[in-house]
């Protein structure tokens, strides 16, 4: 995981970087070492200006430039979707251009990502704006699903389980199918479609194999077994669910 | 992430820690300090002596007391699937017997898993025969499937994808069925089935979809578009399929 030594005149590196779930120590040495060694951290920011990102980072920043990048808007509901598209592709591009301006000048710029750059990030827009203009590395993080199974006790899959990642934003159907296809399953972005996707599982008979998780790792940190839950829950809410016939996941169930 | 502390004449806790998928430098900040305070380490090794767990974390090795657990078998191919599995049971049984040892003796045991404890490790089997036995605590790791991404620099998945981790041990049908539901796919544990997920993979159409990645992060890494891949591989190398509509993710490909 090495990019070009960056002789004079030549342009920075662009460092996509995992910072993991939440918990500080769950970084990477490579993760603080890059953090550390940076001309610039840029992380993304809610509208609000808090970014989870640089908060796990935080004791890694001194002197480098930092950019925040503020998305302009907070949900998909503001305007309907193609507003929302048309908004976060004027938003990459600025930003891209921003980014551009460091690289161009030699400057190194890491990018935090909160869990892994690849794994539903928003790195991966950045990337496929700058990463093959300038010379770029990703490393890879720490996700929230291995970090929700580690706090919840529960292991994810073992031997032949196909493991299903699944956005609650789907449909009834798309998410009827996947379940159904799978013996484990990540369920992910459940904000407002939690309450649905809680009464398919219970129409699918499996309330009780799954468990509810959210701010893994970070202070308030919650893991109970969905049957405890209320109606409500975070965007950044995992449920994991087994389906599959592994007794040494089954046993860590009841 | 924290287990009780340990008060006089109490037991030892158990560790199930990720170390990453190769690269030391991947390990989290918090697998580094486990390890060094460690009483005792242990890893997995195959028959022939050699750990892929014990190479990464080496650095901080020192004076912990090591315990190297050792297969008794090599392939589920020896004596068919019910000897395996008898051989396996045996052998976990004696490892957890020889662990709970040190914990009884009040010595902290970390477990060394290679990417993440819970995400097709062998600790969950660890963890099903003493984490109720002793406090417990597991430590999330970088997986493989996360590092196979970052290396072929091929984002895995973005908003609404579904992401299916699928082992390529498992019958065409389910192979076939797994891949039609899903956008992106990490097909595991390849070795002799190889040849046979990439005749399916040219059934389907999705042979230009695929990028085929070996011993990400460590020495002798490879990573190629599948067609240009020969007709074995590695058991742990990885296939990485995208069948989705993600521009950012299709934009890569190419």
């Amino acid at each position: 995981v090495s990019a070009a030594p960056v002789g004079p005149g030549a342009t920075g590196r662009l460092f996509g970087v995992g910072v993991g779930p939440g918990d500080p120590d769950l970084m990477t040495v490579r993760a603080v070492d890059l953090v550390r060694g940076a001309d610039v951290v840029a992380y993304h920011c809610a509208r609000h200006g808090r970014s989870n990102a640089r908060a796990i980072a935080a004791a890694h920043l001194g002197t480098q430039i930092e950019e925040a990048l503020t998305y302009p808007v907070t949900t998909e509901t503001v305007g309907g979707p193609e507003d929302y598209q048309a908004r976060l592709d004027g938003f990459y591009a600025d930003v891209a251009a921003r980014l551009a301006e460091h690289l161009d000048a030699g400057r190194d710029v890491v990018v935090l990502s909160e869990g892994d750059p690849f794994f539903y990030g928003s790195f991966l827009y950045l990337h496929a704006r700058l990463g093959t203009r300038f010379p770029a590395v990703v490393v890879p993080g720490v996700s929230s699903v291995m970090a929700s199974a580690a706090s919840a006790r529960r292991p994810l899959s073992a031997r032949g389980d196909i493991l299903t990642v699944l956005p609650a934003t789907l449909p009834d159907d798309r998410l009827r199918a996947a379940i159904l296809g799978a013996d484990s399953l990540a369920i992910l972005k459940l904000g407002r479609h939690f309450a649905r996707v809680k009464r398919l599982l219970a129409e699918l008979g499996l309330t009780d194999r799954a468990i509810y998780a959210e701010r893994v790792t970070q202070g308030g940190e919650r893991v109970l077994p969905l049957a405890e839950t209320g109606d409500t829950a975070p965007y950044f809410a995992t449920l994991l669910v087994y389906r599959g016939t592994e007794p040494a996941i089954l046993g860590t169930l009841a």
